[in-house]
């Protein structure tokens, strides 16, 4: 069989149930954010929807996770869907993974509406207001919100979510505000919170959040989550998120 | 001089500057939640508002950390605000803090709009609509929202404040969407936040914001503030903002 990367192309390894990723050398990469969205997501329900995959790291992890778990990863970027699906093959995981080429702001016309368990997206980091431009055009969608909005995710997964579904997102910790906000207008109530912090006296710089669709008001917060400890190694905890084994040396 | 406490009352030494505060000693008193929120809250500018002042806690605080500040603090209870007015005076302060006996939800007739640099308050904590009755009138008007929801606060706030000026508060961490979404509805930006741990590995428990009138959006996150270290005594942190001497033993 020929190899599923292309030139420019390599084969990961997730070091997790064997699970391998396809990413481009020099493009967008997967980043630790979309291995904690995947930790934290709640790994349950059969219906799980990934809003805006990009190289299908999250519904990859999640599969691994959730091993009942059919997954719908969205991409609007062709390249990006098609490297997606490339590695859904090269896991064998196609019957388990469907990965859709589309626009997640056409939500009504790809999905069923309150079909799915969860919902899960690392959205664009960005406001489209602000920040610098990113390298290259991947880079660029993947992180400003060029393709989508927060409005726009949210507004997608109300509409996939069940009564009592779970959405859970990453973002940018001084964005917190307009997650929360967001969520709770389109009805994806916060009702679960962690905070990332680099070290353990560091400003924390990632949100995780899960909302419940038409949850009542009230926020749980879990312990901020440590990425480093006072060694300079992986925080037993974020190994632990990882899957690594504790003699693998950090 | 007579004393100025009363019967069912006590003189308690807040071990800061010279202070002490009249406190019932069966009804409401202060908590951390009153200390914590004058260490976060920005001891500039010299027009401070302190909304529910209860037994006057954060106003003398605010005193002494600012030296230049005069305090408005209003209390909707008579017999609160008569016995912070007491502790006022008990403390010489009665040129740098008045205290108005007043709902401020009247904050128009009240207050000149656009004054104040600083606006502090330490909400009632819980939603009018849920939590256990409070064994004592006074306390569940300071700890439910009987006499005013955080929209009322928020209201007042915007109206008090200069351009510009900031807000600071602290509530139960389950109620940060509600703080943070009605902060920006009312036009005060949440630009900076902190959550409190009562131990380092425990969940928050406390949410610290502070909003700036037409701020623009992006919030700062502080490293969580532990209170409790290994040890089982205050961290030096918290220490730092009881103002404790080191040798204090905790």
């Amino acid at each position: 069989m020929a190899p599923m990367e292309r030139p420019g192309e390599h084969v990961d390894d997730l070091m997790f149930k064997g699970l391998r990723i396809i990413q481009s050398r020099t493009g967008f990469r997967y980043g630790m954010d979309a291995v904690l969205l995947a930790g934290f997501a709640r790994p349950r329900g059969a219906g799980v929807l990934d809003l805006g995959t990009g190289t299908g790291i999250v519904a990859l992890l999640l599969a691994g996770i959730n091993e009942a778990a059919h997954i719908t990863a969205l991409e609007i970027q062709p390249e990006m869907a098609d490297m997606a699906r490339r590695s859904v093959r090269l896991n064998h995981l196609e019957r388990r993974i469907d990965v859709l080429c589309a626009d997640l702001r056409a939500h009504k016309e790809l999905l069923q509406a309150g079909q799915y368990d969860v919902v899960v997206c690392n959205p664009p980091y960005t406001r489209a207001d602000e920040g610098s431009a990113s390298p290259t055009k991947s880079q660029a969608m993947a992180r400003h919100e060029h393709s989508c909005t927060l409005d726009d995710v949210a507004q997608a997964g109300y509409y996939a979510l069940k009564y009592g579904g779970y959405m859970a997102l990453i973002i940018r910790a001084q964005r917190t505000v307009d997650l929360l906000e967001t969520l709770r207008r389109h009805k994806i109530e916060p009702k679960r919170a962690r905070l990332v912090c680099p070290r353990r006296a560091s400003p924390p710089n990632l949100l995780l959040v899960e909302g419940i669709k038409h949850g009542k008001p009230g926020l749980l917060w879990e312990p901020p989550l440590v990425v480093f400890g006072d060694d300079g190694r992986y925080t037993p905890e974020l190994r632990a998120i990882y899957h690594m084994e504790e003699d693998d040396g950090g």
